[in-house]
């Protein structure tokens, strides 16, 4: 029983990392769609939001069955718990994928406003929060999601940087208004996926330091 | 034994709505501030912030205890697992009203853009989706938990709209676009509270179906 118990928890966090490349391809795919002006890419990426969903729902289940039927203690009920908060918080960054992709769309109506160069670095630099958040998860790696929540500053700088460009472009010529506000929204999607990811990393650390239960059952 | 637990579930309710009407008031503080460009109650919102944190984290480790040691099945132990995630829900609204405050704070160094009422308005359309969402859940109420679902789209139509307008404000006269993005922000803020809103009703509309249940338990 306690090894078959063992094996779904190890099927769980399997499943939370596919998901977190899902929802990788996502990001990265809405970013093309963006960069290279591919309408029908950001379509498609739309298109694909339901499979991240899907998987959204089959965590779910599976927790929900886990807590039911293996009624686990302390330790793997925290974990458990854990693996439906961070489901959630991918499934939003997923959402966020398809939010740029509808920008890309409309940007790519438009005469291009500026290479995109700042954009790119911040997604890359989002993507590998979400990821080492979760590769802090399911090492219970405490001092990697720590670091996952510091860096949460740099998206936060370059998004500040980018709103002055910007604006400086909107102010010579208010004809970039529309565009300039698009691309200032999409860094803003960026910004909120670094935030998921901090999220993320706060609930390591929560899962791994145990304070509230420690709190509660000690 | 039975007794007991009907009541901590009961608390936990009563718990999940004190919540709400914290993260009420500090949704309307923040629209308070912004309105009467008051940014003494907008630092003092930000403040607060703290509390609605703090009931996070107690209804986390209320959930957390009723799971370990009640060891609930299928009807309760899904409501337990919706109280947890309508807790985060809630925690990201009154980030938002923070959110607010803080774009409140930058606009009242400033003269007035123009006078607030698409914005109120959109307030408090949200926070009645809130209100809404939380009592389909303490009611297991779907019906009303689909209504909100519906109420969505108007605030997403009065976010399109007052854009068009602070649209129009930037090209006539650049000098306003800082102002008028700050505000757009404050639109997006509040379309996200609407968007948390949803999301807990779906999350009520899910518990009371309880089709994940069923689908794996049955």
């Amino acid at each position: 029983m306690q090894r078959h118990f063992d094996q779904e928890l190890k099927d769980l966090k399997e499943k939370i990392l596919r998901m977190g490349g899902m929802v990788e391809e996502q990001v990265q795919g809405a970013l093309r769609a963006l960069v290279e002006r591919d309408s029908v890419l950001a379509r498609q990426v739309i298109e694909n939001d339901h499979r991240v969903n899907a998987l959204d729902v089959e965590v779910d289940e599976d927790c929900l069955r886990l807590l039911a039927l293996q009624q686990p203690a302390a330790r793997d009920l925290r974990f458990i718990t854990t693996a439906m908060k961070i489901s959630t918080e991918l499934e939003r960054i997923s959402d966020l994928a398809e939010n740029i992709c509808e920008r890309a769309i409309e940007l790519n109506e438009e005469p291009q406003l500026k290479p995109y160069i700042d954009i790119p670095h911040m997604a890359n630099w989002s993507l590998q929060m979400v990821k080492e958040s979760l590769d802090a998860f399911v090492n219970a790696d405490p001092a990697l999601a720590r670091k996952v929540c510091g860096d949460d500053d740099f998206v936060d700088d370059l998004t500040q940087q980018l709103f002055r460009e910007l604006l400086s472009f909107m102010l010579e010529n208010p004809q970039t208004i529309t565009r300039a506000i698009r691309i200032t929204f999409i860094a803003k999607y960026l910004e909120r996926i670094a935030d998921h990811a901090t999220n993320v990393a706060e609930l390591v650390v929560y899962m791994v330091e145990g304070k509230i239960i420690r709190h509660t059952l000690g």
